[in-house]
């Protein structure tokens, strides 16, 4: 077993950074080799010096093709992930690469494609599977204590909607935000889904209108294992980062509230004051991707699959483009036709 | 204005029991005058007694016929509905009505008709209306401090499957269960539905399947103020009465948990423990069901109409019927085909 | 056993008219055949007769001397109770006696042998006993799941400061409003207080240095089976009736919080309000009124002694008398010195 | 401003550890240049090796003699602390000190006074003044909002008692775990206590007798600002870290629950089911731990005094003398008798 995972990070945008700041100071047996981003700033430069980072590119080649490095991390824009990903397996590196892995589920399966026949590991940026909150609901329901589930539900709103900038070039609300929910109810139900109805509207911003986009939606699924589900989002929460999930089960049920940043409550003649749930996934999810790369070393070091692998890169892009099918049709649409 | 309004209950069964007791203990300025069953026990004769209620009938014409009576309670099965609506009409009493009205739209329409034409007051018996808590979310969306709604979701789920035999003649887990959400959305979002969606299935009791009944349902709603909800309903949540509800708005959101016999929290080394919720609306609706008799009194007495009056009571068998015709058609369905 | 208890209300105050009115509506069993108040007003006439209490007195002799009655609910005013409590022993009723029986402990024991020479059933009005918060700590300490209890705390807090009129005449505040709490204490310990000391000062209204009383304090306490306890007490918590109690034991912990009118959290982007908590007694220990009630004619009918009989209506009082000395004399003082 | 303040760490054990890990990744802008400890072991000099330290001694002095160092951590025993300090004053170190600085308050004099003399920074390590719940009731009063504090209370338990060999030489409950919270005390009141009373007993392990220590004490205190408040702590809760606080002031409340390790509620027909609280220190104070090291290196860098000095390293080993004094004496304690 290797004592030290060298990693190339490809991407130094705020998620790339993240990654970055994480593998330095907070995974042992993690070292961030090499950095590449095809803008590369002083800023930047200065900051991965004071990380005792000293391979600096523009090009993401000089990362596959340095022999010290045993993974790379995706972290680049999307457009590019797969290509990355095709190119990481070639060079036999292990990967992680951020969701989702493509819009283009052709082009996903060539990655993946590549991925198994270079043999090399893929771990897919899932990191809310690593949040003490939703991972005690799998767990619960993964015991059996509370026998087989029968409805899954999970609430995720951001406290305030992205540019409109960014919105265009998102993918849409099911392709870029609930994409996270899609994979979180493939992970509470332990089960894959097989139909999805959806409803959605733009109630906050009409400029989403022009690009036929929605700001809030609920989708009902059905999964493979009889259970039904449903999600509900909305860009604009205003008071943080509202991520709840649930899942009722023969025996039981199982729920997680939000995270706060203190316990403090505070009486008077007016009523009794909370301060606001934890902002956005930052402070929400920090220890979750901590997490999530502790688990990419482990699973490179212990030589197995991660346990957030290629197929779960794959299936919730499948059920974003069968939800946006649902929206436009007015219908209940199958896995099966996508 | 009347002192006292003397009203005359119609059926003896569970619910019957319930208001006659609430009326001669909680609700001031209500005296039951009469009751009526067409199966009246020794055991019922006696307890009548014991509250001082002198006129004990089997034949409800009888109370109809009596003009020292205000006002009736319609309590006894919902296929006598509304024919007594009709008969209590024409006699010009007051009319409190149990849910649903009946499963028939023509014959709603019909016992709408001879109310408006008699001009007396009629209420319907959607008690969580009157509920601390849902209401509380209703007040906070009707102020106006949160903004327009965009998200209302509804939670409800018995603690246990009724008998087989009451499944079979209920009208289904719609017309039976859900139809109190139907109403529940309404009353939150202040807006009529218009389109559903729904997903169910039998996953509690396989012999529901024998009669197209499911014990297990997701629904998606749009409203005319384009908010859209969604509902969950299982008819066994094993916990207790799982009643929750929630309203998503443009500045914030309100929610509601469930209540507790208690606030004890017990810590030892194997975790933190809590009594299970409220078992069923006995307990948990004790004082709604009061406090519907005391608005009931009150719009007599008020010369207004009651705030939960004959629309309530056809809305929600319009939008159980959509949900239906959705479930069996696999399509989202809009309130105008009904 | 009798079918019903007969029961005659002396004072009708505020917590007489309480009385009154829970025995008719919420007690069955039990019927208020008679009231006196030396101030009998025709509101009080009006509002007994529609209550269909026909025996209006000015005099409570009327209520001793009359053979239909059982029992009497003594609710005047405190310097009459010991008196009137004799009086009723004699005449054979059943005795319900509002708390404190007394502030002197020679009138509580004379009051205590005549009760017990006439061998008749006295309960006193520790109401807090019935409340489903605080009986749940108890009953839980009592179990034993937690083992031996080795701290006692109660958290008591009025909502706001009553009028100095009435404090001038209250007997101080560990004597009007900690003497609940060294019931509770008692209660949830099960175990006899053996030496207090206490602190406590002016820090609400100055005016209170006037008549030598306080309107904050903490008193610690020693009990006879090892645990040690802690009551804090202020006269004006704002936010309402703050009643809280936790009993720390070997194998864990039990705790009560505060209830509230309802379970509503609304957040926004200023942050996330509850309602303030049930304002006074009135509100939080209405059912516990009714539950002592049907205890005490419970006990009655099973003729067994009420569960908080004489001696905790004795102890408290003695509490309250070493907490005064302790705070006087700068130091803790054994109960066998009272 | 120095770019970078580099630290001497001495004392190698649990703290210690636990501090040079978070200076080497938690703690932008500070160096661990070298530790120190007599007894040096290859597993902490492999471990310095892995964290790029490379000076590591047996003997403090190389630390004091250091040029390169700004300035030390002092964590070895609490024995030491004293002398420590008044060489690293000497050598113009800043120093941060762990609590306690010693049993004996003419040595704290001894040592505060050449921190004086030196001009250098020290900060002492009540750790808990940067948990993000109690630094909330702080920052609540200290806003004025509540208006006045006029109640304290601190509620301390361990999850388990510390072996039988540490609690010999810990200086007893008072000394060694309440010291905590009568910083705790002074912080949250913003007021210095004047006088003390104090029960405990051996309620856990009678062993303790034998040393005249005590495992549960509840302390009254009394403040300059007239607030009264209260301290109760156990040596076993057994369900975690028992860390609350509360402050109640003449408009309101504030006050903190425990943290828990997710927010999971698993609702069974058994009851409702949630995690025990944090465990122990590590856990709940790990954030505190590193925001006290922010703390020290941004006062050093900014060139003003640290928010707990040494004032705060003496006042709390006088109340606890005080306290010690009352249990003893069985009367109440001015600290200006200590």
């Amino acid at each position: 077993m290797k004592e030290t995972i060298k990693i190339g990070v490809i991407g130094t945008g705020r998620i790339g950074k993240l990654h970055i700041n994480n593998l330095c100071t907070s995974v042992p047996g993690a070292k961030v080799e090499a950095i590449a981003d095809v803008i590369m700033t002083d800023e930047i430069r200065a900051w991965a010096k004071s990380l005792g980072i000293n391979k600096v590119h523009t090009d993401p080649e000089a990362i596959m093709n340095d022999p010290e490095i045993d993974a790379v991390f995706i972290c680049s824009s999307t457009n590019t992930h797969a290509d990355l990903m095709i190119r990481a397996a070639e060079a036999k590196k292990d990967i992680f690469c951020e969701k989702p892995i493509d819009y283009d589920i052709a082009k996903i399966n060539l990655a993946l494609d590549a991925v198994k026949k270079a043999n090399v590991k893929l771990q897919t940026g899932f990191v809310r599977r690593f949040d003490h909150n939703h991972k005690k609901v799998r767990d619960t329901v993964a015991s059996g204590i509370l026998g087989t589930p029968s409805i899954i539900k999970v609430t995720s709103r951001d406290p305030e909607p992205p540019p409109f900038e960014y919105a265009k070039v998102s993918g849409g609300l099911f392709m870029d935000m609930m994409i996270h929910d899609f994979d979180m109810v493939r992970y509470l139900s332990g089960s894959e889904v097989v139909e999805v109805s959806a409803y959605g509207d733009v109630l906050i911003d009409d400029k989403l209108k022009t690009i036929n986009d929605v700001d809030t939606a609920i989708v009902m699924l059905k999964f493979e294992n009889k259970s039904i589900g449903v999600i509900d989002n909305s860009r604009k929460a205003g008071y943080g980062y509202d991520q709840r999930s649930e899942v009722h089960c023969a025996k039981g049920c199982v729920q997680v509230a939000n995270d706060y940043p203190n316990t403090a409550m505070i009486s008077t003649n007016e009523g009794v004051f909370l301060d606001k749930p934890l902002w956005f996934f930052l402070e929400r999810y920090n220890d979750a991707f901590i997490a999530e790369a502790k688990e990419f070393v482990a699973a490179i070091k212990e030589n197995r699959d991660p346990s957030v692998g290629g197929i779960d890169g794959l299936m919730p892009v499948k059920i974003a483009m069968a939800a946006q099918k649902s929206l436009v049709e007015g219908r209940s649409v199958k896995l099966s036709e996508i």
